[in-house]
């Protein structure tokens, strides 16, 4: 395997080059999921299985057979027994008249496998600094939930801040309301109880999202999922933001308000460490 | 030049691979023209060019200033003295942490030309049948207008309809108001004022819709661009769709309604064939 490729599978070849006339590139018709792996072990494989065949039945892109065991193995043989991200993107593939996909899609899959980052230890510890986007999601609930490829949102609201001033932006829905982090999901804690913006009309059903709501269930600390303006969310005691990759990161700050990193949170990152692989 | 790749040039080079990790397949991080060509000359370059730009600016893609130059340089290369449709595609390139852009992108571009469509000639003259898409727009102002690589939206609504029944979709905003065609956009005519809906929220700015505004402009026809519920645009007596590369197609049939081609849409019609290089 050329070297400059060995962490790159095109439909299971080692290339880092797809067609130009993609549908993923053309029209972003395509999804992606980005799963950490520790020693070559991935953590929470099936729900992100899961959540891109959701996507794929939502984009009408046909679910390959093959891809049920080919995205693992190819996974796995990009990381060895390292830890590691992979990233998955699969695609409607070439084709088709204009929009329309052609009558026998041959849809694409690409896995890679990239370092993990690092991010300072304080950001679980003693929490991150957070700041509103200026710009909002795209209110579409035919898209919401899924992790497609029509990102231009996430784009455009990560250009407004800088790693040196806070560590993540929260972003809002068309009318305000709070929904998520640019790249993270969003959730506060008041007396004892959960509570998170639901996902309906936009926003990402995060992986790590699903997990701490299941965990809740399991462990009898009730939810509140509902719509909750800017200001109503600031005001909650114990604020925290979480993505498969990195964890749960507390909030510590956002914009004037200051917050303490509380028990709920800190069980919860109690219980993401022992995840399976983890 | 390998016969095979002849019909693309990716940032210059014969090709017709791009690179897996680029940010217009992750993200949909860049903007697309398609233009019409006549004997190798395209129709309404400069406003293609414009749009293209402001696209650019609004997804700080930062335009190259070789672009001005070498975009139409390399789509007559490829159309050489035909009629065909040049396709552009410019992203910001690979690299950057995320769905952030690296310090200093290297954009791509991408020209191709594809034979002309062939649609029956009775499209225009006797006009089309439209149906109403249940998949309606995204709402987002900060992306409206501009012809982005995000194109879910026109991908779902396109999928519902079939070239037997109908020929183009017509979409709807998330409040259930008229806004476009899949890959056209929608104008009325009422007692000879032009009628056609607001692109603030949603939609795009098509480069025949600007140049049809222009037109009654300069030939003192009125225009009223509002927001129009479904029957009230329905209840106009004469409709039709368009874009720069159909020109413009009256519509005969919308549901259950049925339209006369009336003598403003013969007349623009008429005019749209006189453009230089038509």
């Amino acid at each position: 395997m050329d070297s400059a490729h060995s962490k790159i599978l095109v439909n299971g070849y080692p290339t880092n080059h797809i067609f130009a006339f993609d549908r993923g590139l053309s029209y972003g018709h395509g999804l992606f999921e980005t799963i950490r792996f520790e020693c070559g072990e991935p953590l929470l494989w099936e729900a992100h299985l899961t959540r891109m065949k959701l996507g794929c039945e939502r984009l009408a892109i046909p679910w390959q057979l093959e891809w049920n065991t080919k995205l693992l193995e190819e996974a796995q043989r990009l990381c060895g027994q390292t830890n590691a991200i992979v990233k998955i993107v699969v695609t409607s593939g070439t084709g088709g008249r204009g929009y329309r996909l052609p009558k026998y899609p041959q849809p694409l899959r690409i896995v890679s496998a990239h370092p993990l980052p690092s991010y300072p230890k304080s950001n679980s510890d003693e929490g991150i600094r957070v700041c509103t986007c200026r710009h909002r999601l795209s209110d579409q609930p035919q898209l919401a939930g899924i992790k497609h490829l029509n990102r231009l949102d996430q784009v455009l609201a990560s250009a407004e801040w800088q790693g040196s001033t806070c560590q993540e932006g929260i972003m809002l829905d068309q009318s305000g309301h709070v929904v998520e982090g640019t790249r993270t999901n969003l959730f506060g804690v008041q007396q004892g109880c959960l509570i998170t913006p639901s996902i309906n009309r936009c926003g990402i059903s995060g992986v790590m999202r699903d997990y701490l709501l299941s965990l809740a269930a399991q462990k009898n600390i009730s939810v509140k999922e509902g719509v909750f303006g800017l200001d109503e969310f600031q005001q909650l005691p114990e604020l925290f933001v979480c993505n498969s990759v990195l964890g749960i990161w507390p909030i510590r700050s956002w914009e004037r308000k200051n917050y303490q990193v509380g028990d709920v949170t800190r069980s919860l990152q109690g219980l993401v460490q022992e995840l399976p692989g983890a």
